[in-house]
């Protein structure tokens, strides 16, 4: 793992979406090692079922051993010091919503890579991005909150779009640097207005 | 995708199983995305199950846009449409017990391709013509209705393995019509009559 | 099928693992199909996630005829005979601590050829023996056992983590035997006296 500016921000992605779990796990009473549990789901579930889908396995967590590390090191701090954590709540979102625009550019890319349509590579963004939250809320026993809460699955489908429109235009680190800020942004602004999208 | 008879079904197939999908999102108060997303996962869930269980990856819909483009537009249309729609209750179910029929002998025949053992590939069509409907069922957390309602999984069954026994008797195409009629026919009697397995 | 040690005690844990799970079932008011479908799921199920996720397609179940024939007539004799079965809880139960003890290791053993990491080996262990239950809990619309009760997946982890260690110091068959007996021992500990993780 070289440490160039697209890993620091997979890292502080990982950590708020471990976080994110964890804290979701603890309210329904779940165990120390179901809490655990949760906040590796919540992190890897995405990549995970996006590499289950193109056939990328052994999925990509199995091959670098650092993102189960960082995934249990943040699962125990979080159990640990978890008021001390809560207090940083605008900080945690901040990441989640970094973290939700590069999980979905680095979903987009490994579509590119396979070599799929560039619809479907916007899928595979999206579901990097959010089956993390959707496994997490399954295993929970609630209906999944991107489903009916703030503006979350178009983000990433909206960032996704923009990056493959741009890729061909601008160069493509300024492109990925622009998309996820796009996902970022739309979810900062969502949720600091409460935008939801209609109910049909 | 060229246009014949089996093509046909399957597009009708998919199309009521995305309206079934994007109904019970409906229900359940969802937002305009969260309702798409039910629509897509009830109308391509059995086959990508099936696909992701045998290696056949990336899933079928990813190489073939045509299906999530078919999907997208029913399920804009159906949103739009619902209170029209909900009057064509008895046309959507007749496509849905049709496309339950032609996705289980479409299953079976993914089994035979990968030379699997035939009893593997009678439970490879009912995935493939169920298991969108679980999913959809555990994404609006509740217990899957083929567990519980009137014969759905026995009629893939049985027509699953009659698409098995007759393929060697007589011509495949009319083998394949044949089993499509059997497991459309035994759902139409089924809800017709209100036939449910007994509770054990 | 050779009718070794391993195999037998495989397929005592298959049976019990389709016995609990005909058990959770029936508990819901499933019907028949139902009821033999969430006893295949549990049985089948920790397996089957842990093929997907190393891409060992078509998944074991698939190529193994007998494991779904023993899974099929459990389900029925459980429906069957439940009231007699029922008089056999400690029986079933050290079934399945030693199925439990048992598919961690085969879990753990995939992972080695499949040439991953330790922990990652464990983690495999873990699923094999654990998502079996995951899954029919999730299909019965509960929040996950093991998330909440008497210690489960930390045994899976504690004894998948001995093997690896007794691997290079004593004969692995001898290794292996005292994996699953320290996963079946602590399991039978935590029941017996109550024993459970803290709440976090």
């Amino acid at each position: 793992m070289t440490l160039d500016v697209s890993t620091i921000i997979e890292i502080l992605g990982t950590i708020s979406f471990t976080i994110s779990g964890v804290f979701s796990a603890m309210q329904k009473r779940l165990d120390i090692m179901g809490v655990i549990i949760i906040g590796f789901v919540t992190a890897i579930g995405g990549g995970t079922v996006r590499d289950v889908l193109i056939g990328n396995t052994p999925v990509s967590w199995m091959r670098n051993i650092d993102i189960p590390l960082i995934i249990l090191v943040t699962a125990i701090c979080t159990i640990i010091f978890k008021h001390y954590i809560k207090t940083f709540k605008v900080t945690l979102f901040l990441f989640d919503a970094l973290g939700l625009g590069l999980f979905t550019i680095i979903g987009v890319q490994k579509g590119l890579s396979a070599g799929l349509h560039p619809a479907i590579c916007v899928a595979l963004g999206t579901i990097t991005g959010c089956f993390g939250g959707v496994i997490r809320d399954i295993l929970l026993n609630t209906i999944p909150l991107i489903f009916h809460k703030e503006i979350y699955a178009s983000a990433c489908i909206i960032g996704g779009s923009l990056y493959l429109l741009m890729l061909h235009v601008i160069d493509p680190a300024l492109a990925k640097l622009m998309a996820v800020a796009v996902v970022c942004g739309i979810r900062i602004v969502a949720v600091r207005f409460g935008l939801k999208l209609p109910v049909s």
